[in-house]
């Protein structure tokens, strides 16, 4: 089966409603080339800065972004990953993205598990956890289409994550990620490709477009993987448009090449997980 | 602490005395360019072909190839990861990697636990389970020099066995390996590149040298990877002597900067192995 996907490699303002409007364009663009799945980039509606995340926050599903999104996947007859946005909850704050259904219904969410705590001497440092909360569910959803998993930047770095969702029936594994100039050359492809190929299934990363005069520079470079590793269309840095046709056969075919998938060692190590966490924030 | 390292990309013929005498050649060469820790290739003194393993077998100790690595250990005060040979062990045949201190003491064993049985199909099928059985532990040895681990080729494949060595302790994790045409282009680099990003240590490949008419045709492109993920050396295709220097501050460094390491959710995923399994075979 294949199935087309849209990936939206947005430019981000510090205008919330210029952010989002932008999107429900690239969103119905996307449809019209008809994509069924639609993933934007993280905080897509927000600059990616500390200062902004409490003011642009929103309450689900009362906020405008919600709202937004969940009349753009109902309107445009598309599954959308919404990238992620500030989201409030009480006295909480976290990096969320929301997954809707064809029909505007929420299916899914995600609050980013792994907050981005980092500090390279002299070239970057960036610390979430001053202003947000980790979420503690591992998300992976159901549809139609596929099994699709939903992680944020951060998260991507951890290895037992991906492995978790890929063990949970993961067939596309979408991730709204905004990696910087000092962690982007070295460390994007790498890790979607090397996430792809050790669990073979497909990536597929959604980055803001880099705009250098930003506080945080985002890399850019949103990416499809399939599960050989292979890069199967890349953005460059500016705003675009990505469309990927993913054929999930290929899943089948590459495990049975290469059946690492069978392999693990189960006697000798064990990731283990707790299903529960799944039901609950 | 800076340590230098040969890693040897050697040719292998269907000879073994020649194989094992070349060994010692470059094993000489790279004590004498100051390497203290030198790594050969995966099955570096036989033909990596399903009909060699057990003719070219040898039993441990009384075997030529292991008291001939144990007296070049000796005699160039080097430590030495004698790539990898085919065991026999009573009934059973392993792909195993021996490591000699500088003494020619023999201060590990590794017997590969991950066996490559792959068939992509019009590409390349190989079955090592149909000679050889797999070991069953992991190997992290403390040394003067670093604590290092040792993997052999396809064991490089399953994230959670770098990921316990890395928890184990080990800073440099050494992978006697033979990648192939088909798997060398897309896999090679980006798993030991990835691994050593997700795990913030050294990596390193000792593959043998391409040669097209052999049966099975090794990638090549030995090479060490940093804690950051940056290769510091690679191999060409032919045989070649590689030497990198290691700066191990570089884990801290990096584990500080970006402090996955400590990031890990383990309220979320565990990955348990069992300490006891490392203490026989």
């Amino acid at each position: 089966m294949e199935i087309r996907i849209g990936i939206c490699q947005l430019d981000v303002t510090d205008v919330k409603e210029q952010n989002v409007q932008k999107a429900l364009e690239m969103i119905k663009k996307a449809a019209e080339k008809g994509a069924e799945l639609v993933v934007l980039p993280e905080m897509f509606n927000c600059p990616y800065q500390l200062n902004y995340f409490k003011p642009f926050a929103e309450e689900i599903p009362e906020g405008f972004t919600y709202q937004s999104l969940s009349q753009a996947a109902q309107e445009n007859k598309v599954y959308l990953i919404g990238g992620s946005i500030p989201e409030k909850d009480g006295n909480h704050y976290y990096n969320t993205s929301l997954f809707f259904d064809k029909n505007g219904e929420l299916i899914g969410l995600h609050r980013k598990i792994h907050l981005f705590d980092i500090d390279v001497k002299g070239k970057i440092a960036f610390k979430e956890s001053a202003v947000l909360s980790p979420g503690k569910k591992i998300t992976v959803i159901e549809t139609p289409l596929a099994k699709i998993g939903i992680a944020i930047c951060y998260d991507i770095r951890f290895p037992e994550l991906i492995r978790v969702m890929a063990l949970e029936g993961a067939e596309i594994i979408c991730v709204p990620a905004a990696f910087n100039m000092t962690t982007g050359p070295l460390h994007w492809e790498t890790l979607f490709r090397c996430r792809a190929i050790d669990n073979q299934l497909f990536m597929i990363a959604a980055s803001p477009a880099r705009k250098v005069t930003a506080s945080y520079v985002a890399y850019g470079h949103s990416l499809a993987v399939d599960p050989w590793g292979k890069v199967i269309n890349e953005a460059g840095t500016a705003e675009e448009l990505l469309i990927v046709n993913l054929d999930l056969t290929e899943i089948q075919k590459v495990r049975q090449a290469i059946p690492s998938w069978q392999h693990r060692r189960t006697d000798l190590y064990q990731l283990n997980y707790n299903i529960a966490l799944k039901e609950e924030q």
